[in-house]
């Protein structure tokens, strides 16, 4: 009979679901200081805690190490490093979990902003009745970058509000626009959302002179990652009114300490990356990596499959 | 030739697009002061402060009078009393103007609830990063009171979010639940919303039996009017937590006060009666003013016709 297989967590709270997996499977647990001893005796590693980026300095460069990694999480810049996109490692993601609760908090902030809802609540706590005309969103246009399942899933949703949405991706296809529209529609949108992978592409591409492009009328979301954005360069726009105002849900440091300036930018929603942690989540991401062991398992072929060059699971 | 007629506008402000009539109606302006003696002389009235209830006691029991009141708001509780009802006296209001904006006003309500926006900019204004979970919106349930296009159209938005909606008016009919399911909805639904028009009928329907009846998860919003809801015992719903929270765009006394308790109710969002009030809307309700008034004038059917008896425009 065959040794069980070890899988190494990565991550101090036990992920739900697991127990389906008992007695097939050996489970080890590693932190950020135990990961690069323990990766040699892993089989199979769950990146649970998505918050570390140890996997990038632990990753062996040879030798024995997992063949598949799999981390709880729609984005993987936290994980990949040449060594890991040169190796024959599987790297899987969340893909799925998070589509809908993102494209619903994105919606929230888009209606929030359009009916000034931050300042109702800051007149609600000076106690005063300040009647103010707000927007409509239905006939707006939004530009959502990003057009992978949470890119569609937000488009969609916006849609239904009545917004005309246009997706920017990576390549130009059946209902996506190539990066090179990028500043077109940036141009002439109410709303841009940010949405897309952190790749050396993406890195830093809202920068001062595509926020520039914006009207001034106009709203900036992002519900991707932190680096996508030139965060100085997002505080220059809203102070000095290049736009109506912005959202962010992800920063280039998180968590965001006491200290930082983006907390007190004028205009500016600050969130602690919580859009798409709906109750239930963990539950959500238990389930869904239980039923991609148990095909791995099997030597199925896995969904949710990183082209780890590009640095996320290619579309339809 | 025929003497031009009279119009009489109730208010200070002269309304939009009325130079569409220029030569061919006489303009005067009443205020609450001087209305009961300029209504004889006025052969249509056009109420463009609506926050103005000098009607009710204004209005001529015999003699003179106009033959046509139009109100630029979709509620005419404010302008309702026996007198005008018993007349010859054609109503009509400014239905259709509101409806879409409303809608997205509540949406805009029901999204911030669900991913708990007020909390997540309070914690912003005390530079505090504290994750939390909130809910997704798509397969809750909603119960929508008031069944006429303001009632349509929220159904319709909260559908396209993914969210079962039940509309409550007060007759049952093909997609409307009659008053007799009401209890068995509110106490089911995630979310309830009053948009009901004000008549004897719904003032004060949600009491503290109703409320007791909702789920200690489930919201309240009011974009109605402030009497249909029994203010203290929404007050005690909060504070005792027999529901989650609730927001209220409409009061009983408008505007509130800077004593009224209601502005720190913990779970209350308060906002100044601005629901349906998006960018352009005054000159939308000029337009519409303009276009019923040349119906009028030719001696054609008037559309947005109120029925007096029961107070509000009965629906298709």
């Amino acid at each position: 009979m065959a040794e069980k297989p070890t899988l190494l967590v990565l991550g101090s709270d036990p992920p739900p679901r697991l127990g389906r997996l008992t007695g097939r499977v050996r489970v080890e647990y590693a932190d950020d200081r135990t990961l690069a001893s323990l990766l040699p005796t892993a089989d199979a590693l769950l990146i649970w805690d998505f918050h570390s980026r140890a996997l990038r300095g632990a990753w062996p460069g040879e030798g024995p190490r997992p063949r598949w990694v799999h981390t709880a999480s729609a984005g993987v810049d936290h994980l990949m490093c040449p060594e890991l996109a040169a190796s024959d490692t599987l790297v899987t993601n969340a893909r799925g979990v998070f589509d809908q609760p993102i494209a619903e908090y994105v919606a929230a902030l888009v209606l929030a902003l359009a009916k000034d809802l931050p300042r109702t609540l800051e007149l609600q706590g000076a106690r005063e009745w300040r009647h103010r005309e707000s927007r409509r969103v239905a006939g707006t246009r939004a530009c959502v970058v990003g057009s992978g399942p949470i890119g569609r899933a937000i488009e969609r949703t916006l849609g239904a509000l009545g917004i005309t949405t246009a997706l920017v991706g990576r390549t130009a296809r059946d209902g996506v626009h190539g990066p090179g529209e990028l500043d077109r529609l940036m141009a002439r949108a109410d709303w841009v959302v940010s949405a897309a992978p952190l790749t050396e592409e993406t890195s830093g591409m809202f920068d001062a002179r595509r926020l520039a492009l914006m009207q001034p009328s106009a709203y900036f979301v992002n519900v991707g990652r932190g680096q996508l954005v030139v965060e100085d360069a997002l505080v220059r726009a809203l102070k000095d009114r290049w736009i109506a105002g912005a959202a962010l849900d992800v920063f280039a440091h998180e968590p965001l300490g006491p200290d930082s300036p983006l907390w007190e930018v004028p205009g500016l929603i600050v969130s602690p990356h919580m859009s798409g942690d709906t109750v239930g989540w963990r539950d959500e991401l238990g389930t869904q990596f239980v039923e991609l062991y148990e095909l791995w398992e099997a030597g199925e072929p896995l969904p949710n499959l990183v082209d780890k060059r590009r640095g996320y699971v290619p579309g339809p």
